[in-house]
């Protein structure tokens, strides 16, 4: 069947929600990642219901039709970037929250709500949903499930999994499936709600989360910032603060090169030469004795510690660590990876950085979730393509955090453009395991074909 | 290849490993829950290592003898019950802690240490691993993972799956196979370690585990109980204080069957007709607040409150609930039911086990996680084997948890007893795609058969 017919019988069933504007197509052509696909997809569907989802995917598989699901767009894999003959199934406009139950410490909603305009919500009844990636002013709870984004938050509130109670998807044959439950415990069978979290689109269209809920957090928080001689000072105090036993919600450490990037950007004195900052935030009723005790650690250590006088104080400190992306944007094009490794070893991450960049005459600008020990090396270069060299430095990183006990990923996901390490760190039977388990959900292989999975 | 032949194949190559003892045999039959196999495996191997693991499942594997692997024989479910032409995998003796991480928050663990002995050398760090099932003392790790045994601490501390990060299997060709991680974050491919968590025996045999650990609380938990007229108002209490937005570590609800066994038992003045109890710990720096807060909550819903004195009296307080098990054992043999419904809907939970006792001249004492929504309805009868009635009665019960937005198991997991509802909560799809996947981790179906899935 012709694309053109594909697109006509989507459009007899779905209308106007099927769009072909050229402009529109070539939009999903790329993520956040800046990676893009070779060419426009066919058609993006506009689903507004689950109904829509079912009929669309239905007509996908009955032609064979290859499906990129979208939320947001806000991906630094290239999990949602759509190619040639792909048909997008965007849930942007499935944005309802359909229930809030403080009592319960749960909320269903449907996948394309923003992760902040959710919270916000969530704020009118005293609890909040604890994944914070960094782009959650403008990415989707589904997304930030589908990729299993962390955040700044996650060594304190836990990671994407620990605040997911079950998904809704439609399997690839068009068939709705509820997964998880409603009560805090619950195992029935195989755990399928965790299988989905994280799994990129490949085992089935999510359209619909209950979210795992807190209270919010009482008391005021702290912020403070302590600045080192380097990197390896900074990231030897973050872990010895993991290791005194203070938990810090946010612990954030930049390096050398990201700080002298910001000041520029943000017309601040220039930082000193080689200086290294944590930035911690401490929440809770006992937030101030944390921070005093923290400041102590972070003192005996070397670091020169200044505390938040106020909120606003605290505001400008964290505005520096945000203005990390729109900083790396303003030296070229950036690949932000995104390992992560043991917290002890982060000393050791960051001398493995180093080394990487005398090897290959580069600079690497890294920000690090000190508290969980994920850390985001920037690659920066001139043009749309990663440079094949820059990829050789990539590779040597990658495999640095596995041999310190770390991951590939973090928060980011393999999308297209880690499948091809996969399996260093998965090894090849499980790899093959992997696959087959996807090929379960979707035998016809039509759910985000090429992505996770080299071809 | 007979029976004596796969014995003589693993005696050629374990040794003294491989058990046929007629006693140690028929203690395979049956685990807690009382409900026992037709009839003794034919051999027992006794691991003491993965290489044991291995060995076991590869003369498994290629003489298609079928594989139950055991802990410590505590589930309540049948999930590790051994019967006719099976081979038990005993995993008691791989038993050793292999590293602990205070800094990192993380432990490697064999799946034979008991849950108890492994949280008395976390202490020593200043750790401790959080699922806490009433078994503790005498389950193992391992088996706490395969079925996902949740406990009393839950709601404040996190299932199974919030605690893990990465598991070691062997699948049943033998294989070993490493997954999830060893940092706080990782989304690298699908989650399988997840997918292993409460997976009862079926996909794989966990060898080792990497457990998330928490610091030790600090300060001095508080403990008090409070009196209701009956059931429901306990439950309305319960769910009140869950509301209130105030979290307890503990909070224990028992009906007053419960409570008149259990004080019959321990020679106790009886309780008041009808009267249900709450059992209540707060813990952490503002434990003591936080104990007051609940009691007023408790008091204004009409709870006769009282606050223990010191940890001794703390003491005297938890013994009745601990006393639960052995007062039920008094009455006669008793199935331990284990439905679970989102908290606010406790009170209709304890209605519909009201009307089903008044449906079948029956009396079913239930405690209660109410901290977490997760009921045990005792069914007490005579005799070995679960009457039909009884099982009638069972299968309202578990219907009336699912209108409810429940379970049918928060954390005893399916086994035998409960695989005929299995697909009456995750609809026949579900229990297919399941199914299947359990099918592509062992393609010959000899890791636990007729486990979980109805034959």
């Amino acid at each position: 069947m012709s694309a053109a017919d594909v697109v006509e019988l989507l459009r007899a069933q779905l209308g106007d929600r099927v769009d072909t504007d050229p402009i529109a197509l070539e939009a999903t052509r790329a993520d956040k990642s800046g990676h893009a696909s070779p060419g426009a997809p066919l058609a993006i569907v506009h689903a507004q219901s689950v109904d829509d989802v079912q009929a669309t995917l239905r007509i996908a598989h009955a032609t064979a039709t290859p499906v990129v699901t979208r939320g947001a767009g806000t991906g630094l894999a290239g999990g949602a970037n759509a190619g040639p003959g792909e048909l997008v199934l965007s849930l942007a406009r499935m944005d309802r929250v359909l229930e809030i139950r403080a009592d319960d410490l749960l909320a269903v909603v449907e996948p394309g709500i923003l992760n902040a305009r959710l919270n916000e919500l969530l704020a009118e009844h005293g609890v909040w949903w604890a994944p914070d990636p960094a782009s959650r002013e403008i990415s989707t709870v589904g997304g930030n499930i589908a990729t299993g984004a962390g955040g700044l938050l996650c060594a304190k509130y836990g990671v994407v999994r620990d605040a997911v109670l079950g998904v809704d998807i439609v399997l690839a044959d068009g068939r709705l499936l509820r997964l998880g439950h409603r009560s805090v415990k619950g195992v029935t069978g195989l755990d399928l709600t965790s299988l989905v979290i994280g799994s990129e689109g490949i085992l089935g269209v999510i359209v619909g989360a209950t979210l795992k809920l807190r209270r919010l957090v009482p008391g005021q928080s702290q912020t403070l910032t302590a600045v080192f001689p380097d990197v390896r000072a900074a990231a030897v105090a973050a872990a010895a603060v993991t290791a005194s036993g203070i938990q810090p919600a946010i612990m954030e450490l930049m390096d050398a090169l990201s700080l002298e990037a910001v000041h520029r950007l943000l017309k601040l004195a220039p930082p000193r030469p080689d200086a290294a900052q944590l930035t911690i935030q401490t929440d809770g009723v006992a937030a101030e004795a944390e921070a005093d005790a923290i400041a102590t650690v972070l003192r005996d250590l070397g670091g020169e510690v200044a505390v938040a006088a106020d909120a606003a104080d605290a505001e400008r400190l964290w505005s520096i660590r945000r203005s990390m992306h729109p900083a790396m944007e303003s030296l070229g094009t950036t690949l932000i990876e995104d390992v992560s490794v043991p917290r002890s070893m982060l000393p050791e991450m960051f001398d493995a950085i180093a080394r990487i960049e005398a090897a290959y005459g580069i600079r690497i600008p890294t920000v690090c979730h000190a508290g969980d020990g994920n850390l985001h090396p920037n690659f920066v270069f001139e043009g749309d393509v990663v440079p094949p060299r820059i990829w050789e430095a990539a590779d040597e990183l990658f495999h640095a955090a596995l041999r310190l006990g770390g991951t590939l990923t973090g928060e980011h996901g393999i999308g297209v453009l880690k499948r091809r390490w996969l399996a260093d760190e998965l090894g090849d039977d499980q790899w093959e395991l992997q696959r087959q388990i996807a090929r379960v959900f979707d035998p016809a292989g039509i759910l985000n074909p090429g992505k996770v999975f080299a071809p």
